[in-house]
């Protein structure tokens, strides 16, 4: 484990994409957001995955001169081809359009196909909650999750995000999984040392298997809830991938694997609503900041702490780590040293 | 368990309804909705919910000459006041505001306060997929779902559906609690003399308990995947009942509860997308029919049956139901009868 400040963290992240080819003002908005990740403790979805992204855009399966365009739109709506720039680029400039046309229409959609992994999706929801606003955002990838009955991976782990200005509290940012589990964290505890609880994981074959070192090729992740994990990931390849236009399922390559030089073309989906055209801003705030006060004042079980509201810690967690450093775990030590390596650049003093 | 036809089990709700006040055409169309979902199987949302409707409907707690109708609007959004008409009356005039915007503005958005239980929201969802639109459908509902570490229920179990055209297959119509399962299932459990498994309840001490008879008084459900099902439920509170203006929480009135001469004040939330928009029906319909066509080629453990699509087995038995009859348990027949002596009706035929 180390601890490295934000800004020395976004150095680096900038350093090597400028290397690949990105500008930049498309570096700085993408290292801000993995590093915004990782003051969240969200280290499986932070600068953990520049050495993926930079592998690409060195061989062309990611796009460095890429710029998300509008290919079609209405007053409530938009379909953006991402230009196969990476997914963090394409998606905040996805989400800013669902935000303007919010302001106007109460709701608005985007959609996006040619992207790629496009990081947290609550990144893209605490945005919107950020300018008084609320967001939905959702990708498909490639298949790793099970469904009820199947013996291998029907959908991705498509993850699903939420968030909603907080009144008097933080922004409220719900940030999951359609899986039981993120795959980040199987591959976390496999780097780990550590076994896989049961029912999280389903070989080839539909059996069970604790051993986490068979996912993803071997073994699938089971969906959260049974049916309704299932369910929800379908909703996303409807909303994210046949809304867009991008691959879906299978058809999707994977962000990871080999031809690293090959689009990926995943699909995204953005809504934004604005609370002020529905019940004005105030009402809202209000309305919000009482129902949380009141789950604040809920009996909890022996020795818990009061009820967190989703983002709540992670929200803390990035106090703390802009008013000192962000502890980063070793399997993204590890990374960010390869990533130094692979760009040919001398390892940064927070690395060494 | 009783078989009834769809056209006797609707002429006796519509008889039992009118006799509360309500119009004809109210009557019907309310009486359509439970049917409706007594063809799906799911039982526990159909027309066992009559008894309770026209028990309210008789003391003032549901308006049985309510208008819904539309307090603000925008090209791409509406609020409405359901003026404590029947939930299925208000939920419907709901989503068809969504889907007339949506077909204009791609999507939209209407939520709903002062309103009341709305039956399952996998109708409003479907109703939406019959005119080739997307629908998303929710409501929010009193505490009946712990938190993780909470003692006490904390949100309802509060239903989230969604609906979409399925191409040359039938539409998807997931509909979902945010329990780990729906509070109707407990019931029925109970009524049935079963006992409840592992992971349902929790007490009031915030202890896991397998007796149902305690529900919903003196245990609460367990949410779907822990901090993700919480967090959903979150999310419909913010969108069906901040963003209406309804009730938020235990402010909420139980629909099965004293006073039942006062209104519930539930809100919903309808969003209703045109795949047409986006990108043109053929395209989506084709998207679907591959995807679905690919699923059902897919391995599945031994001795099960191809994988299934929510709301395909829904589907099947209402074609079973209306060629037929729908086969209704001991529960809902009795709730029938009671409903027949307590409008003072003679006894149909089919319920005798």
């Amino acid at each position: 484990m180390k601890k490295i400040s934000a800004a020395e963290l976004k150095a680096f992240a900038v350093q090597v994409f400028t290397g690949c080819g990105v500008s930049q003002e498309d570096a700085e908005t993408t290292a801000e957001v993995l590093v915004t990740t990782d003051t969240w403790g969200v280290s499986t979805h932070g600068t953990k995955a520049v050495r993926g992204y930079a592998a690409r855009l060195r061989v062309g399966g990611l796009n460095p001169k890429g710029r998300p365009k509008i290919d079609r739109e209405g007053p409530g709506w938009a379909v953006v081809d991402g230009d196969m720039s990476l997914g963090m680029i394409t998606s905040i400039f996805a989400m800013k359009v669902a935000m303007a046309k919010a302001k106007v229409n109460g709701i608005a959609m985007v959609t996006v196909h040619n992207s790629c992994h496009f990081g947290a999706a609550g990144y893209y929801t605490w945005m919107a909650s950020q300018e008084n606003l609320i967001g939905m955002a959702m990708s498909n990838d490639i298949p790793s999750v099970a469904a009820p009955g199947s013996k291998g991976a029907i959908f991705g782990s498509d993850p699903f995000a939420f968030g909603a200005p907080g009144g008097s509290h933080p922004a409220m940012n719900l940030d999951m999984s359609t899986a039981v589990v993120a795959g980040g964290k199987i591959r976390l505890m496999v780097a780990e040392g550590k076994p896989i609880p049961d029912g999280w994981l389903l070989t080839k074959e539909g059996k069970p298997t604790n051993d986490g070192t068979m996912y993803p090729y071997q073994a699938s992740l089971l969906p959260m809830g049974g049916y309704k994990g299932y369910g929800i990931a379908m909703m996303i390849e409807v909303l994210a991938g046949m809304l867009s236009g991008s691959q879906v399922r299978d058809k999707i390559g994977g962000w990871l694997d080999e031809p690293l030089s090959k689009k990926t073309d995943h699909g995204h989906a953005f809504i934004a609503i604005d609370p002020k055209v529905f019940v004005g801003l105030d009402a809202y705030n209000q309305a919000m900041s009482t129902m949380v006060d009141s789950i604040k004042k809920e009996p909890v079980v022996e020795g818990a702490k009061p009820l967190l509201i989703p983002g709540e810690m992670e929200h803390h967690k990035r106090a703390a780590a802009l008013q000192d450093t962000i502890p980063l775990g070793d399997d993204v030590i590890e990374y960010l040293q390869t990533a130094a390596k692979e760009a040919s650049l001398p390892l940064p003093k927070c690395l060494q």
